[in-house]
């Protein structure tokens, strides 16, 4: 036995398809997790409740639906898990133009002073993305 | 101002409804937390790449919909958050109908030894409800 084979690896099957076993056109399910500071965990909350119209419309066109947002509290941190279902084809392209949309720039300097992205996290990612290691429709 | 005062409070909205305010009948949404053990994270994997059918039929019954766990590495842990739907009229029945499924406790019995439960749950808790902070249908 060596470290290699000691390292848990992704398990796929009937309730984990993977990744290019789901069939064309179903949603894309993502979860997600960043860390909330706690000094602004008010703020953040409050934006949360009522997100600018502007901004849920955004959302929406860039066919993102079922979008919840939990808090975590582990230890002495709290960190936030989101879930969202995709609908579209090119998510690369809808999330760039929800980045690119000025109102959007203008939420996120109200919300990114609430968020620590976590150390290991992709570097293309503020968010971090989760694997998914179960799933039941 | 006081330190009451100063603690974090959930604030509701338009894209928070507070818990009282859900449309009757309307599918509720849970987010959970638990820890996943290291060493028994390869077997928590397998089996839930391949969830056994009764199980599967089980949580069915319960009426469990758009059910996923995500592993999330936070430093040098692992945690699971699952998302799932819940479109019944009676969650505690529902629940208890699980708990009292002898499948279901033999299944638990491989699954119980991959998790630590968070020390902050509440005491009737395994794996600790999160609070919603955020929702786009």
């Amino acid at each position: 036995m060596n470290q290699i084979n000691d390292k848990p690896h992704p398990s796929y099957g009937p309730t984990n398809p993977a990744p290019g076993n789901q069939a064309a056109g179903q949603r894309q399910r993502y979860g997600s997790l960043i860390e909330l500071n706690l000094e602004k965990e008010q703020a953040y909350r409050d934006l949360h409740a009522a997100v600018w119209p502007t901004i849920v419309e955004r959302i929406k066109q860039a066919n993102i639906e079922n979008y919840s947002i939990y808090v975590a509290p582990i230890g002495d941190r709290k960190y936030l898990f989101s879930y969202f279902e995709y609908t579209g084809s090119n998510f690369a392209a809808d999330m760039a133009s929800i980045a690119e949309d000025p109102e959007t720039k203008r939420w996120w300097r109200e919300t990114i002073p609430c968020q620590t992205p976590l150390p290991n996290r992709k570097p293309d990612e503020w968010w971090m993305d989760l694997e998914s290691v179960f799933h039941l429709d």
